[in-house]
Formats: structure tokens, C-alpha cells, sequence
């Protein structure tokens, strides 16, 4: 049964502001909220989908730009440049998912759920098992 | 004000049977809709997301395949390999959008809307003027 909605989908750039006027104008939101994630090393500006556009769960963009020269984000930017970078997914529960992903056969980052950026659960499944793609799985806040 | 909100995500695989195997286990749905796009040469499947968790429009899952050694999708995947391709948005208007973008100097694939493979109006704007991501907006149904 199909259990998954998106969160939110991660676009690597190298100057935050250049990029925030950019999706400003395609996203109509001028306003984005910003925020430091320490763990990271990087600074992330949301974008919130509209409700009516989207409901009240809507996917967000994030523009992700490193802090740190040796960051996760600054070495993708360095091999592959600006552009998609992660598709985070909310599920139902976070732990029977990632117990059928093994089970499978999916190689993943994270066995266990780490906790994300605003105290949810979050692990990341490695990109060899979904065609290239970094997916970050999150459970659904209660 | 906020006018977006994303209708689907692009992923460019080279085995549409064996990338459906490994997305039916991530998002649950083990019967996506799959179907021919003509016009770009290529299949895809669609995975929708839990209304439970993504609402009445979440954003969707497609893996989108090439028929043909051509096609926009094939060159990508010779020149990238697998991974995450596109981007589409919903806009309310989508001409007022790019007219917008056109006169803020955002460059555009297209400067007007084209029909999309379900009849929407969809339009790409070019991957420079969004920090390396190709998106596609589209108006979304009425």
C-alpha cells in the first residue's frame, strides 16, 4: 500500500542569496525561512508550497548551501555542480520501512533513524539502491 | 505570495522495470500507472503519493525512461547516469509566471506554454536561470 507522500526536495547551490532571489521569483515566496543545520554544515532556505496549491501537506523546496569546505554539499557542488541533490519522503514508520528496505536487499546510509534538523526521525537510503537518486526517508510528525 | 506548489519529481532511469522494483518498495505502491510519452520519446511510471500523508495533490514519483537512443532523456542519462532529472511545479497562471520570469531575465525554454502529456499547459524554464535544475511548471487543472 502505498504509504509515502514527499517532504521536501534538496537543490545544492553555492550562494545562498543568489539562488534565494532566483526561487523567489519561480516560487512567489519572498520570504523563505533560513536556517543553520550545524550537523550539516550548510544553511538551508525553505520554501514552503502554497495550501492551496498543494494542501496542507505540500512539498517544500530547500536550497542547501555548505558552510564548510569540506561539507557533504560542497563536495557534491565540487563533483557535480549546482542542482538536484536530495528527495526526502515522508513515511508512516520510519523503522518497519527501513526493516522491508533491508530485508530487500536496499542499501541504506542509516540502519536506524538519526534525528533530523527539527527533532523528527530521518534516515537516508544510499543512492545505489534508488537509480542515482539520495532519498532521505522522514517519519510524518505526529 | 506564494503560488507554487510541486507536482511531481523527474527521475531518469535506464531500466524502467527493475527502477519500478526498487520504487515499489520505497513508496509502497507496487502498481504505478505507466504510459508512453511520445513527444519525449520516453515511458514513465508514476507513483502518487498517500493522500493520508501527502493530502488531495501530493507531489508524485515519476521514473521517467527513454525509447530511444535520442531522446532528451537518453543523452542525459549518457552524460549524468541515473538520478533525479526534473522538477515540476503547479503555478496558478502559468502565463502571468512566465511573463514574470521573462521580465525579471530568467531565461526560458519556453516562452510560451505547450500541452503537456495530459492536456495541462506546461513550460520549461532553463536550468541556468534555477541553479542547474530543470523545471517544469504547470498549471494546474481547474
Amino acid at each position: 500500500m502505498t504509504d509515502y507522500a514527499v517532504s521536501h526536495i534538496g537543490i545544492a547551490v553555492k550562494d545562498l542569496s543568489e539562488a534565494i532571489a532566483r526561487y523567489s521569483l519561480i516560487t512567489g515566496d519572498d520570504n523563505p525561512g533560513v536556517t543553520q543545520v550545524d550537523s550539516q554544515k550548510a544553511k538551508v532556505a525553505i520554501f514552503k508550497a502554497s495550501s492551496a496549491l498543494g494542501g496542507p501537506h505540500g512539498a517544500s523546496i530547500e536550497l542547501v548551501a555548505p558552510t564548510s569546505s569540506g561539507s557533504p554539499v560542497a563536495r557534491f557542488l565540487e563533483k557535480r555542480g549546482e542542482g538536484l541533490h536530495h528527495v526526502c519522503l515522508y513515511v508512516e514508520d520510519i523503522e518497519q520501512k527501513l526493516a522491508e528496505l533491508k530485508a530487500a536487499g536496499v542499501r541504506l546510509i542509516d540502519e536506524t533513524p538519526r534525528s533530523g534538523a527539527e527533532g523528527n526521525k530521518i534516515a537516508f537510503v544510499h543512492p545505489s539502491g534508488s537509480s542515482g537518486v539520495l532519498i532521505e526517508l522522514e517519519e510524518m510528525p505526529k
